[in-house]
């Protein structure tokens, strides 16, 4: 059993990962942690009443340093920086990262973010997208764990990267469930705001396009966000122009035929048919030359949790579908 | 006051339109039919027990010409061909059709719906967006009410269509609420397959893609709906190449510049703020030659019930916003 | 027409008040407050923009005395008896006030909410229900809008007052819509919170039993409110011991035979088909001495806006129908 | 292993269930069936997809009696029995009834239900909420699950039964998720209707009534259940008058103290903390001598498929947590 400690348990993504956590068969929670501490895990997220409880520290690097054979850093991007520049120092150490902080070129980084207080660990760190770069993650010390939009969208954009028609527009009109917007009280994410209605927010300025346009090489990513009133699921569809009249069934089959978490849909995804697991349901048709692709995961769960929990798997060496949701919520 | 006649008073938008009239200045109910007939409006829709009554007749085209001055079909299409067939023998009478026979080309519309039993009057029909052929409506006798897809798509590309990139795809990604599929029963429209999801359906095959594009003039339309949780509003996302950087809100607001029914907005819509009302609230955003519009409307209403009688107000010349509701439902 | 203020403009009831005053055929808005003032109504509430503006003050009770007519506060308890204690001052003006600050006897408010700054006031106050105290407030310069969960409790309750059972305990057990919360955000309102659960809060100890106590005369009051997943509607379930096998359609019918905003249904009531309107829809069943009441309101307006408007008709002697919304937005 | 049949594949509670049995340590899947039979389970829950596929048989009592140690019926009532009668002819199999036809005495079936075709079995079967009934269940061939309200309003009940004043009512107001209704469709749980609404149905005349009546010896159960826009989760209120002034936390703390899946709560509990498990999570709070239970459960789990598994553990010896879900979906 590998050590593990969890900084950032109070949000919606702490809460997933800690749930996944309790019945891993590799993995042992020792260490909790929010920014204030103090608490009970069963005070912090009273649905888990009877089921764990745990004492919750005050974030502190050297004690997860010191305890941990690995970490996963749930806190907002700018503060996961000042984590991992320290948690660096323990050359034993893995670490998850769900922020943005390790996720782009430092250029990027610094042009859509803030600026950046440790490049120097900021080439180390691999890409937490397993069908992307298994190999390198299996190695990495650091992981950035992917945004849930990029997930979905390159995801679902990867087997058809030869076929994009040079330089042609590629367009994402992305629809995600409220609690991607984290536990922060907002007028947006309020019942009465968001219930009988959609609308989209960032539209072709979100921080996730150069995430998306970065992993893919495709500089001509046009991304719109929407946010649906649902509370997890997330539903990317993309289009663009394509070079051959290809067979996107086919192509979806054969590059994804060795995925154990991408399911390749005779008809469109439905978000309830991936909420509560790390699965990714892709579809795509083509009419001509035009290509969609539609793709589905749960936001929490692909698009942070349960994805942080694979890469930590594939860091360790440990089989990659080790605790991680394979069955849906549904109905 | 005109007399009013109405068949198709058991559906949403039946129902909707009976809403309408019941307060409206210039039109007067004087004819209630379903397929069947034999209830009281009252029994029929009981949110409007002791609010207004009228006994519902079979319907009957030869009562309807010699009773009304106007008669709404809120039937499905085939059905409604039938029946216009008929009531256009009654040259005084005038005919809103909410059905797609009326709508298309005689060669488009066989191509997607069925074999044409009418299509003498065909030529004969108005397409019924105000905006678009306000002048021809004023003199019809018959106007073909346009779907709800086609009208928040067309609202929103209209003022730019000269600006369009010379043969480049227009992506529409449209999301409607759930009463737009109708009152019939199927597993798709019930709660627990709605709820927490979000799904396409008929993805670039969808009946109203033709529709947006006959009467844009652009071939390239690449059309996908989705299904929302909720019950009434639509949003249409729309995006294509430009052929020069132009200022789209500045375009909104001088194309739409005396249109009561279209809001410019400098945020994107929300369909919670059309709900309820007549509007159509169009945003656009321009990054280089790419343009992105986002476009809302009530599905029921602008999509079929209010515009129905904003068009039989013109047909009659009437005030256009003669008894069309206004005001939203939000929050 | 009557020149009439709003202070309050912000909230959700503020909203709907305002809604109704723009095409209220006696009522003309002539002065619109929030506490910090400085906006125009269609930065307020973008969902008006085009169809209603006007700008907003900071409140002043000595402006409103001099401009107004009638002034409806849309304020929280404790601030609302601030105004009116200065706003009585004008002996001209009527004021409609939805805190709870002038609703119970002084006793019984300080028990339960804070010291009353304004005593000399309270007896003047009328309790605003029409079908209880009609008399009384066309007479009265201060009426004390009710609060939603006593105004359907209520209505349900009276027409059986007669028949409770001595001393027999009276259960309410209500579900309000997340509007009832008000704007404020918090995290019992968050979407997240709210969706796809439902739970009771102050169970046996709501501020709102004691004002159904006092104007019921019922003693036994056990009052459990709920929060569940829609935005606007109310429906209180009544259930107590009563002393004989009585018919209760036709004491309902009896009992609201004149009046316009009560509808006695066959069917237990829907919130869907009063939301929109200041109906409340009742419906009652008995088993042995067992009493049964289901009663339905929107929250927003029978039980707060369109209530408060009516009360203001009824002061002024207009018809106690005039500008009321009737139509509900079923579907 | 034993080896299991499941007959019913193709409901809601059929998939609970089916998921459920995917990774049980102690029970082996071998047969699946519905009425038609001729699909694969994949086809029938697309959602099951890479999951876990099956052959769906034509559902034959001789083929599960040679097979199957234990089966699963999760048909409706009157088919259920028609199944039962045929397949206790298998000395060696155990049955698990999710249906009513077991579940009542004689008398009381035939006056609400049907008529019986199989009392000579009715005797033989246990009715099967464990913390009421351990000891039978782990005996029984024949265990009848109970149904979701009564599992919600018996268990809330249990701890105070001996407190209930004397011939006093027992008010249950219980509110449901819609998956409860099953996958037929009907006009009550087509999305439209369940949106933004909520309403009772059968209000003192609900078939669980006498079934509640029944297991709780109380008589004079007075049963309203709601229907609520949210697809699983039920919470049942329940009032009463007591016959002393009694701690109803203490009362249910020692009550249920050695019980995995009821959880005592200090606040009024959430459907939310309890979708996705086997947990029914109570709170009580008193008033003078009246007390107010509240019962929360996931009407597909504890309500139907958890509980039966819950049982067959129990009737096969096995850890009785074995294979239940135990981990929220919150948020």
């Amino acid at each position: 059993m590998k050590k593990v400690g969890v900084v950032g348990a109070s949000g919606y993504t702490g809460l997933e990962l800690i749930k996944i956590l309790i019945s891993h068969p590799y993995f042992e929670l020792v260490y909790l942690a929010t920014s204030g501490g103090g608490e009970e895990l069963e005070e912090l997220h009273t649905s888990l009443q009877n089921i764990y409880n745990f004492p919750i520290s005050k974030a502190n690097s050297k004690e997860i340093g010191e305890k941990c054979d690995l970490v996963f850093l749930a806190v907002p991007h700018k503060t996961a920086m000042e984590y991992v520049k320290e948690l660096m120092e323990f050359p034993n150490l893995r670490i998850v990262d769900f922020s943005a902080d390790y996720r782009l070129k430092l250029e990027t980084y610094e042009k859509f973010y803030t600026k950046h207080i440790n490049p120097e660990n900021l080439e180390k760190a691999i890409y937490g997208i397993p069908e992307l770069f298994r190999k390198e993650i299996s190695s990495a010390r650091l992981v950035a764990n992917p945004g849930c939009y990029p997930t979905s969208s390159i995801l679902g954009i990867l087997p058809f990267l030869k076929y994009v028609k040079s330089g042609t527009p590629i367009f994402i009109d992305a629809k995600s469930g409220v609690s991607g917007a984290g536990k922060k009280l907002s007028d947006t994410t309020s019942f009465v705001t968001v219930n009988e209605n959609i609308f989209s927010y960032n539209p072709l300025s979100h921080r996730h396009a150069p995430e998306i346009s970065e992993k893919t090489g495709l500089e001509n990513i046009y991304f719109v966000p929407h946010l649906i009133p649902v509370t997890r699921g997330m539903l990317s569809s993309i289009y663009f122009e394509i070079s051959e009249e290809l067979e996107p069934f086919e192509i979806l089959k054969e590059f994804y035929k060795d995925e154990i978490f991408v399911r390749i849909r005779k008809n469109p995804p439905q978000i309830k048919d991936v909420a509560g697991t790390n699965f990714t349901d892709i579809f795509a048709k083509r009419d001509g030359k035009i290509l969609y692709i539609s793709s589905a995961i749960d936001n929490l769960l692909r698009g942070a949790s349960s994805q942080a929990v694979v890469n930590a798997n594939i860091m360790f060496g440990f089989p990659e579908e080790s605790g991680i949701p394979k069955i849906p919520t549904t109905p």
